[in-house]
Parts: structure tokens; C-alpha cells; sequence
């Protein structure tokens, strides 16, 4: 992406797995994501996970690339029957998948004549799509449009993901947190009223259970170091004035 | 829900929390309710995550209500402002919220004459809905229609999501798991066949990075034990035979 083009401000993750749908994996990729999307300072608007089925994968595609500035996706790129991502990309922008030469040329390199059913089907990409090229697999990703396609390998798409971050955000968020040991009823109305004050904060309360005692965080986030300081300095305060009275 | 009422056969997740979106948390309910849902026999279809917007949720409420049997949400009813689900479950459903008398009641029992406001706030439950109470809170969730409204703090979403899971399922689905040390490009291929022969078995290849070595895992699962060690029974033969081979 060249400087001038503008970089992605808005995001969504679609995660491809069954495996998370029936419980057995607890899901990795979108959370770094959103990690690194939020120290990019792009807002990741939405999370979604489907299962391993073409329809609900385009049908998932389709709503979310029209509606956010980009989309990343997570899992599906391997050589088994339920890897059907490429194909699913490939007829949502209703362009053929063909082998990506390259990788193929790897493929020769690393496994000589012998590249099997498996990995030529690894190695395919909708036809106007770059690949994704990371240290941790031969096999590529697929950029196409607006849309960005991972392998669910958490070790592989923390990689690939790196080789395109620079698409997205601009300006960092950055978090301030407060511990809080007082009931979040005690505190709602008063910091009701600096979210009002700081508009551009995004300002959140998120209790636990400690035992008997209440407890949580109060997180603000925003772009602006100065006004975030600002407002923190007012949570603070507003705080220790409901300990103090 | 009586016997006689079918029970739901397929469900969604709708998590509203920013903090998730932010990456400063990662998502465990939604993980939870999927193992408990898998193990009711229940299939899970969609997990979303949307933020703390009222628009957003009513959108992924709306679209995810009608497609499933059943819906639970997670987040976002609390006393701050932040918490503002049970205003977009209301609006979605297009009744008003009020006061729930039983939950005002305990209150005076247990902070006398002074109910604040936020504890009044995290009181309303939509016209139509009837609570879910649990033995962690005070605070209700809220049954309405085919929607489980419940806490984000973890351990009163688990307390309330016990209180309910009998409406789900029927059968449990059973999973059987192999381990895997050959590629699987290997037996990509042979796998498919096997899927093929056993549709109401879902069959998933789940390979992980193992330093130089493939490794990973093949997952089985199904309700009909039989068929399940059937499958599971080709799987391992297939294995043994690439691995002789």
C-alpha cells in the first residue's frame, strides 16, 4: 500500500472454525488481532465467527466487507475437506482460484517432483489476489480488495498478520486503567457524566467478583494522549471523592 | 419450558463488549457457552461480538433471533453507562423496560431505603421478559422470546447460563480426537472420503506448528456413539496405512 492511499480506520475479523463453535478451541487469532489493531489505532468494529460451511462463510464476507473500511480472516487455508475459505473468497468476488506459481515453485523446490493433491491445494488464490508471504509457511494468504485471509495456525497468522498492519490505523489508541474497590452503582452516575465531557474517550467499567468486596477496572481509551489525561485525571478524582465521603 | 416444548437445536452468541473489540480481554464466555451447548447436543451456528452501541446490538440481535432457534447474549447490563443491552433488547423487541418488583424488593432488604440509581438501572427488565436469577447476583438476566440476556462478568454468566441450559440440545454430541504426526496433505484426501461416507459425522483436521515436525490433531464428533467409533475406527486405519506406507 502505497502513502498515499488511506489506511484502513475500521476493521472486522471473520473467524472460520468449527472448532470454536463446538467448544474445543478457545479462540487466539481474533484477540491478537485486536491487540494489534487497537495499538494501530484502528477500530475492529466486530468479531464474528462461522462454521466450516461455504454459505454462511460468503454470507459472512459480503456483510462485513461492504460495511467496514477492511476484513481479516482466520482459518480454512489448509488441505483438508473442511479448508474452504479460497473458495468461499473466490465466489463471494466471483473470480476463479488458480495456482499461485510461486509457491508452487517452492513447493517443487522443497519436495521435488512429488507435490501432492494436498499442497497444490494450498497453493491456490482467487485470481486477483496478492499473497500473503510469512517466515512461518510456504503457503501463502491471500490479500484481495478490502479483505485479508489468514490460516488459523495461531504461530502462522501472528505472522502473516504482521506483514500487513501497516495498512491499518494510523494514530495509536492508548489505555489507561484504574483499579476500583468500590460498587459500580456508586460511581455510575458521576462517571456517566465525564463520558459526556470527553466524547472522543471511550471510557468503560469492567467489575469482577472478589469475594464479598467489590472490584473491577475502569478502562478509557482514546487517541489523544493530552484529553485522555484529562479525563483519567477526573475518573481519579471523581473516585476519590466517593471513598473520601 | 415444559417436556412438551421443543427444545432449541441451534443457538447463537452475541457478546457486546468494547473490551473485547479493544483487545484488553479475552472473550471467555462465549467460550464457555459453547463447550456447555456441544455438550447439550446443541449446535452453536454464530458467535458476534459488537460493541457497546445500541444500534449495533439491535442489528446483530435482530439478524441473529430470527435465524436461530435461540440466541444468548453476554454483557453490557450493568449500572454504568456502558451498560446498555437491556435498552437495545427492549427496543429490538419494541416493549419497555420496568422495574422488577421481586429484584427492588430484595434491594431494601439489603441496602434499606437507599436504592441508587444504578442499582435501580440494572433492576429493569424488559415488559415481556421473565428473569433469569442465579445464586451470584442480585441483578436479574432476562428470558424474552427466544433471547437469554446474561452478565459479562464471568462467573455470574456461567451462574446464570445453568439456570437455563435444560431448554437446549437433547442428545449430546460425544467427540473423539487423534493425534496426528504425519502432514496433512498426506491424508487430506483420505479424509474426505471418510467424510463422505459418514455425513453425520463432523470430521476436522487441526494441525498446530511442532517445531520442524507436522503435528496435529483429527477431531470426530457426532450423537450416534456408534457411528462415531465407526469413523473414528476408518480414521486410525487410514493413519496406520500412511504411516506403514
Amino acid at each position: 500500500m502505497s502513502a498515499t492511499t488511506s489506511l484502513h480506520q475500521s476493521a472486522a475479523i471473520l473467524v472460520i472454525g468449527n472448532e470454536v463453535l463446538s467448544g474445543r478451541t478457545r479462540e487466539a487469532n481474533a484477540y491478537l488481532a485486536a491487540q494489534k489493531l487497537f495499538e494501530r489505532g484502528c477500530k475492529l468494529s466486530e468479531i464474528v465467527v462461522v462454521p466450516d460451511i461455504k454459505n454462511e462463510i460468503i454470507d459472512g464476507l459480503n456483510r462485513l466487507r461492504h460495511r467496514y473500511d477492511a476484513v481479516i480472516t482466520s482459518g480454512g487455508i489448509g488441505p483438508t475437506h473442511d479448508d474452504i475459505t479460497m473458495d468461499a473468497i473466490a465466489e463471494s468476488f466471483d473470480v476463479s482460484l488458480l495456482e499461485h506459481q510461486e509457491t508452487i515453485a517452492k513447493l517443487h523446490v522443497h519436495y521435488g517432483d512429488d507435490i501432492n493433491v494436498g499442497r497444490r491445494r494450498m497453493a491456490r488464490l482467487p485470481e486477483t489476489a496478492k499473497p500473503i508471504i510469512c517466515e512461518k509457511s510456504f503457503m501463502p494468504g491471500a490479500h484481495i480488495d478490502n479483505v485479508y485471509v489468514l490460516a488459523g495456525v495461531p504461530e502462522i497468522f501472528a505472522s502473516q498478520l504482521e506483514t500487513f498492519l501497516n495498512h491499518f490505523g494510523g494514530k495509536p489508541y492508548i489505555r489507561h486503567e484504574i483499579e476500583v474497590n468500590v460498587p459500580e452503582s456508586l460511581f455510575a452516575e458521576a462517571l456517566e457524566n465525564i463520558q459526556a465531557q470527553f466524547p472522543d474517550v471511550e471510557i468503560g467499567s469492567y467489575p469482577r467478583l472478589c469475594g464479598k468486596k467489590a472490584c473491577g477496572k475502569i478502562c478509557l481509551s482514546a487517541k489523544d494522549a493530552i484529553l485522555l489525561e484529562k479525563a483519567t485525571n477526573k475518573v481519579s478524582q471523581m473516585l476519590s471523592n466517593i471513598c473520601g465521603s
